[in-house]
């Protein structure tokens, strides 16, 4: 069972050497992978990117920079919509909340995770110790280095990493694009191709006031890549589920995202309603918009393909092989799903069925679907930290660990707006889909309605809660545990009202799915080991990957797709659309088109494994060039979450040839431009 | 229990005579009555009108006629998005499969059908006695009269009158604005006020290719409502929920209403997608879409309303009084939801326990909810036409009896165009939410699949099914139960597959829910009768009501609203909305805006009773002439299926007025107000 063709999102401490040797003679040398490593920037907010000067530029996906674009925003000053050049380093514009991390180093810890977790003890006792020997490690390293420090489960349990990151937190906007021109297509093209979105966008990092030196930088290929080129990719995939086992994926298709999809429908009916009132709430909405339709339009694609009978198949053929090789079954055997119960993939079932039982509860309380509200998050966080921060840090609820408060607080007491309206119309969706869920007599759903309607509700939460002031927040932290048991802020008391039965959900999960569920796949990745050695690379994780595949096109219902498109086909599809939303192109674009070179390419594809979290990522070359900003896949990849297959699966890059030319003469940034190229 | 107030929507055989001069000082005479029904029209696809000249013209909204206008749109030239004006009888254009209606007599049978369903019988037994009675007692009627006879259910089983229809099959289209101006405010500000909506069309009934000589009508007020005036509305509501008892409200809350909120936001979020594509399947979409978002909108509204503890503890009172002035309960019980389980009380509430075990599956496979395609629906229709016929008309499902299938068979060999892009949008997505709902594993979603996943077979389905061709539908109708069995075309395939299936929920559905309903709620409509006589009017029935109300204005949110709104009114919104879509005015709209009266009210508001079926009814002054057709009413109005208000609850109406000055001001059609005001 190694792994097919260009699959894999390596671990950068263990990337495929050989296997790029053997099919494409390649030389992986360490300083190239060193550069790669280093230059290479993870979002906070869910996304890749990568120094592309000396100077701390950042280059990652208009949609990834789109939350500090939209909080930079303003009703009189829309940037999101509008664009933005800094001309000067002074015009650089501070984000609010951002945070950047460059991977420093990776430590294998597993041994002394498996020493202080025994077998021995309960599933409780279990969990508690896990939780403990991690924060004690990222406590050490954190007190010892100053940086980050994660400690990472890789084979959903088989290995923990430590890693040290470089943390940024002064990053300031210095060039994007229009919305309409990074996201031309909008959701109709989202994981389509041909595409042709400038979905790019400029950012660089300070350190102490002054822009960063960042000694690793990807040098900005003025070429890009051309058919059948080599490529690679290095960012933070997020989310894949391959190495799952048959009983989790039905799980996955049968209940978690039948109610995932219940749920993004309802939060982008409700979000598109608010929308539609006017200008001021579009622009509001408009990134919350984005992304709930991103996401909807994934999660669609992974659900129908996980009812397609030969997904799951694939699985179980894969499965029967592993335990036939494993010894554990006859060739013939198993051949039905319910007989692949062998321990430990029965022990996974029977923590599935476990689960069925609260995973809505969990979801809507303890998750906070119920709460779609940015006011309701941070209450949840000032009464949690009330009560947690007097704990040692390795027995609080992990999100609350000392090496991490740092980067909570900065959310916390972000200044970004929070618009009230917005805030209302979320709310009073989430409420009625709690309701819709568990019932109108059920006893939380009355506690949380309070005597109300959900709009009604909404409306007095909103309407009553003083926490958009920042100051206010401040207050409540410093004032610890009373000042959150004094408070009579209608926010504060429905955190407060909640926490028991989230918290008992939290203690549930923690115990009965999380911890059993790490146990067992440790088992199976240990099995997986013995055999394959480590031939298929871990699921993905939001931390740093290297893929690698080839720069290509493909065919669709009978049609030869290239492998890029080109400036022109935008001007074509827009003329063909009536230049109508969201086939729209911005008043700039029109009026350069005829200086432009219509022949440059704008977007490509290729075949290296990527998932969301991979959006931003640099895109290189075998010199190590930056050649592409990859922005998405089409919608082949889309079951990538599940199986990599490369027959027409794709990913898709804005090529580096043209962001300069659009830069150079449609948004006319000499200085910008200067700084990728030198000239 | 006296109905408050403004409350009612009243039998035409029955009307308030009493209640009117007590409140009012009105003497409703038997000649102004007979006018108001004979001049009433019902439209076969869900809303009403009114005749409006002797030569069969007939009002209703432009939101009414839509599907028909839609049905009468290309590509090239679209009547819905543009409008269209019949300046002569020859252009007037022939709707593809709309059916009118107008009410020529009611009969009480309650007696007969009574007698037929005796108490000895067991249910299946019962509800078979019911089919046979009913459908004898249509058939006689249409044998004697050749009108369409339909036995009316009044009460939820208190009552059965024999409604009979002179039936207009050659309706042909006269006059219809652009949707922007009969939507101005699109979904936005639906179901709100203030509003600026021209929401009304204009079709002519035709006898043997003639325009039909209507002998009563409505006359046209060139004058209109003014504030205080007291008012009529004539026309069909089509569904109330107010004489349902608590437990059936809970089951409503509970499971009801969150599977429509659920199945409604799939198929919009579908609709919207495919709306996106391109302004072609924009226009397909268009009517689907405004369809699926005001049935989103009213039942959010509902749902919202019965979350609300104070709409459920109404009704629960209102019970407990009933119970107490009947002799079943003491004063002060019972007090808990649970506690009303009084019979009949109690056997409502055991019936909702029994249909919540089968409700979704009832809803998914014999609603049809699974198969969101009008390619399914005739596939169905003539799989079950074949297993039907040959039966007696009494002993077929109740669509099938010989009394109706004129009506059925207009729609199933309509020539209207079907979409198949459109049709795998819709199927693709209600396949997705029929395996959403009964999990991947299901025998019948595997049945349903086939294999495949939802997109996949969708798209099977559509590509290779042959009925879009009304030739294709002839020719398995004419050939019967053996060209269906011998037919390989695969939507009638899905349809022969699914059926024993959805027989045996239909089969359980009318056996255990729907005859024991209609037999306890005949109790309790007797019980109430004996106390209360005829005070309380009948739940709604899309059959002819007369509902009667006062024009006036009302507060919300510390604002005064007025009674009316003004042309001028549009104008300011549409610029402060920067004349976007939905508030984009048309261009006659805004060239005629210099030589319009900008003072003329537009819209108005007022108290009589309405909710979704009276679209498009005429409201009538004293003298019953028209002074405005009804299309709205407002999200105070939104809980009005289960408790009237008239504290803020309005409906909306176009003002008389404002008709005419668009007719001659901006469309200039001095033909159509000729006909309407003899000048």
């Amino acid at each position: 069972m190694a792994a097919p063709a260009d699959e894999g999102m390596w671990l950068p401490n263990d990337p495929p050497k050989k296997l790029l040797k053997d099919k494409y003679g390649f030389d992986l040398t360490d300083a190239w992978m060193t550069n790669a490593i280093r230059a290479s920037v993870r979002f906070s907010n869910g996304g890749s990117g990568g120094f592309v000067s000396a100077d701390g530029l950042v280059v990652t996906n208009h949609h990834i920079g789109a939350d500090s674009i939209q909080k930079l925003s303003t009703r009189e000053k829309n940037l999101y919509r509008d664009g933005y050049y800094a001309r000067t380093r002074a015009d650089e514009l501070k984000c609010p909340d951002l945070e950047l991390n460059v991977l420093e180093g990776i430590v294998d810890v597993t041994t002394r995770v498996n020493a202080a977790v025994t077998p021995d003890l309960t599933p409780a006792a279990a969990a508690a110790a896990r939780r403990t020997v991690l924060s004690q490690i990222e406590k050490e390293s954190f007190d010892k280095t100053g940086l980050r420090s994660d400690v990472v489960t890789l084979y959903q349990g088989g290995l923990y990493h430590l890693y040290t990151y470089k943390k940024y937190t002064d990053v300031r906007l210095v060039f994007a694009p229009e919305h309409a021109a990074a996201f031309f297509g909008g959701d109709t093209d989202n994981f389509e191709y041909p595409r042709y979105d400038l979905d790019v966008c400029f950012f660089r990092v300070y350190e102490n006031g002054v822009p960063a030196r960042t000694e690793h930088f990807f040098r900005w290929s003025p070429v890009g890549p051309t058919e059948g080129d080599l490529e690679f990719v290095t960012g933070h995939p997020g989310t894949t589920n391959r190495l799952e086992t048959l009983a989790k994926l039905i799980h996955r298709r049968d209940f978690t995202l039948p109610y995932t999809l219940y749920r993004l429908r309802t939060m982008e009916a409700a979000l598109d309603r608010y929308a539609e009132r006017g200008p001021e709430e579009r622009r509001q909405a408009a990134t919350d918009r984005q992304r709930v339709a991103n996401s909807r339009k994934a999660f669609d694609g992974q659900y129908d393909g996980l009812l397609d009978p030969q997904t799951l198949e694939r699985k179980r053929l894969e499965e029967q092989k592993l335990t036939v090789q494993l010894g554990l079954a006859g060739p013939n055997l198993p051949l039905r799903p319910q007989d692949v119960r062998i321990l430990p993939w029965q022990h996974v079932a029977e923590i599935q069925d476990r689960f069925a039982k609260f995973e809505r509860d969990y979801d809507l309380l303890e998750t906070g679907h119920a709460f779609s509200s940015e006011l309701f998050t941070i209450a949840r966080h000032l009464v949690r930290l009330a009560d947690e921060l007097p704990k040692s840090s390795g027995d609080r609820l992990r999100e609350y660990r000392d090496s991490n408060l740092d980067s909570l607080k900065r959310t916390l007491f972000s200044p970004a707006p929070i618009y009230p309206g917005l805030e209302r119309a979320k709310l009073s969706a989430s409420l009625s889909f709690l309701a819709e869920n568990l019932g109108g007599n059920n006893k939380v759903v009355g506690l949380m309605l309070h005597g109300k309607s959900p709009t009604g509700r909404a409306n007095e939460l909103v309407g009553g809660t003083k926490l958009a002031d920042v100051a206010e927040r401040k207050k409540l932290y410093d004032g610890g545990k009373k000042a959150i048991d004094a408070s009579t802020d209608p926010m504060i008391l429905l955190a407060k009202a909640i926490e028991p039965d989230a918290r008992a959900l939290r203690k549930r999960y923690e115990e009965t799915v999380e911890e059993p569920e790490r146990q067992a796949f440790a088992e199976i990745a240990n099995a997986r080991f013995k055999l394959l050695g480590r031939t298929v690379a871990p699921d993905a994780t939001f931390t740093l990957r290297l893929a690698f595949g080839v720069v290509k096109g493909y065919a669709a219902e009978g049609e030869k797709l290239p492998y890029c498109t080109t400036f022109a086909g935008a001007f074509d599809l827009a003329e063909k659309q009536g230049n109508r939303d969201p086939y729209e192109l911005p008043a700039r674009w029109l009026g350069a088109k005829t200086d432009l070179d219509l022949s440059t390419p704008l977007n490509f594809v290729g075949t290296a494994d990527t998932i969301g979290g991979n959006s931003g990522s640099p895109v290189l070359n075998r010199a190590g060039e930056l050649v592409g900003i990859n922005f998405d896949r089409n919608r082949h990849g889309l079951v990538r979450n599940f199986v990599y297959t490369e027959e027409q699966a794709r990913h898709i890059a804005v090529h580096s040839k043209a962001v300069l030319e659009a830069l150079r003469t449609i948004y006319k940034t000499p200085e910008l431009v200067r700084e990728l190229t030198g000239k």
